[in-house]
């Protein structure tokens, strides 16, 4: 099922080009995240080669958004590629990581956007020394996923975080527009359970109860309030199937705390006590983060 | 503690006036519900009365905003008046409902905005036969409450819950902006418990958890899926006591339905079937509610 790779003529012309960070770009996975970092690459270094792998229907999107330079549904494109962004799903990053020995011909920078680090940073381990790996998570998202809602400006002011320093890939996420930021790999796997984890897994369960309690005549009913609360719950299974797995441990605990404080909300509903506590704590912390 | 109530002149002055509905609207609890009230009531009907119960703070914020015609911190106040609207939290509107007879000399329509109804509907049996009790709830809220938060257009196209048909009552809720729908008082209180306090209870609860296990220095680097998901946790402790006391079985069976899930979802992290299920139902019922 090889294609030949495609080459999309004209770009950039009459552009003033800075000198790119990576001449060859290589993005495995064109969703959301690496068709945004597609987009903007494009934008920014119309000398560099943007480089997709992906399936033939999302091939097909990249080419009618003029996302990429090349796309094919095989890593042989990656041949020359100086650096590789893994941007699948989790499991599918750690599966790909493993076949860059056979296709990947130069040194190169490897790094990865998945929201877990701890697994891919294992498998990175056998890695030839030719390879740099270091994991990336951009912590820029969209109610909806997939290429369609790709946007060049998608990590405009957005932390990213990397594993380790790496002076070029920090250049490389700064130009994209991000700020990069070093979490070591059991940090950031412990702070992410709770900073995002937690409230997708919550959010879908909430809406799932809620949506079968009112069915359709009821949810007809609803305010802006459980819009909100349960706005992530549009989010892909099969992203999530594959966070859950490779965090499980930490999303466990973080599911623990709070299966544990709803219990103690449920069982003083009558007095409020405990409510009236963990209502003034929240609303406490909430002021901290941004509307 | 009796004032003089204050009467603001000079509203309306060149506008052209509708008919009011009532003559002399009695707003108790002035927040960002009966505040928005009678913001909309002063716009709409120049010649009627809007008489405001509170205390004295509240009561010098709606005289700067020039909310109210009339402002007291007594109910005797209310003597002519031909609708009370209870727009205190829930216990404290039982409670004045209870004072009604004793200050309100005139026949007149009895409603309030309570989010519970089983509670305020029973205490309501023992009002003399002068008064007529509608239970009324509109689904409107903001992420803020309070007077200084009002606005007269907080109900438009919102629905406005009533526990029975009331030609009355239901144009001056049209006249407002709102919808009008009639709902039984133990159908509304299952349905709220799923619509909205359920999802009030869970990101309070997130947001508590959340903060606790991330720190100020974690949630500097939250995004705007865990804004989202807990933006109602700036909701105050005080209405939602009243709210969880007078619904706390209904609430009671909601919250086991959640954490029942949470507790399916934790067993299944490493395989993800179930999370794959809930996942897909809940993307599906998110469909439904408007972004």
């Amino acid at each position: 099922m090889r294609d030949l790779p495609v080459i999309q003529p004209g770009r950039g012309a009459g552009k003033s080009a800075a000198a790119p960070i990576f001449d060859k770009i290589g993005i495995v996975g064109l969703g959301l995240i690496g068709g945004s970092i597609a987009l903007r690459a494009r934008e920014l270094w119309p000398t560099a080669l943007v480089i997709a792998v992906d399936n033939k229907d999302v091939l097909e999107t990249a080419m009618r958004l003029h996302a990429v330079d090349v796309a094919a549904d095989d890593l042989v494109v990656l041949a020359e590629a100086d650096v590789v962004v893994l941007s699948a799903p989790v499991k599918q990053n750690v599966a790909r990581l493993a076949e860059l020995d056979e296709y990947v011909r130069t040194p190169a920078v490897v790094t990865d956007t998945g929201s877990t680090k701890r697994e891919i940073a294992t498998a990175a381990k056998s890695l030839p020394p030719r390879f740099t790996f270091v994991g990336g998570h951009p912590l820029a998202g969209a109610a909806r996923g997939g290429l369609e809602h790709a946007r060049p400006d998608l990590f405009v002011n957005r932390p990213w975080l990397l594993t380790q320093g790496s002076e070029r890939l920090e250049s490389f996420i700064r130009a994209l527009g991000a700020e990069p930021k070093v979490l070591g790999v059991e940090t950031h796997d412990r702070l992410l359970a709770y900073l995002s984890h937690l409230p997708q897994l919550t959010a879908s369960a909430l809406m799932t109860v809620v949506g079968d309690a009112a069915g359709a005549d009821g949810l007809a009913l609803a305010g802006r309030g459980l819009a909100d609360t349960t706005r992530l719950a549009s989010s892909p299974a099969d992203i999530w199937k594959d966070i859950a797995a490779t965090n499980a441990d930490e999303i466990g605990r973080a599911l623990d705390a709070l299966i544990g404080l709803l219990q103690d909300l449920r069982n003083d509903l009558a007095n409020g006590e405990r409510l009236d506590e963990v209502f003034t704590e929240a609303a406490r912390w909430r002021e901290l983060l941004k509307r």
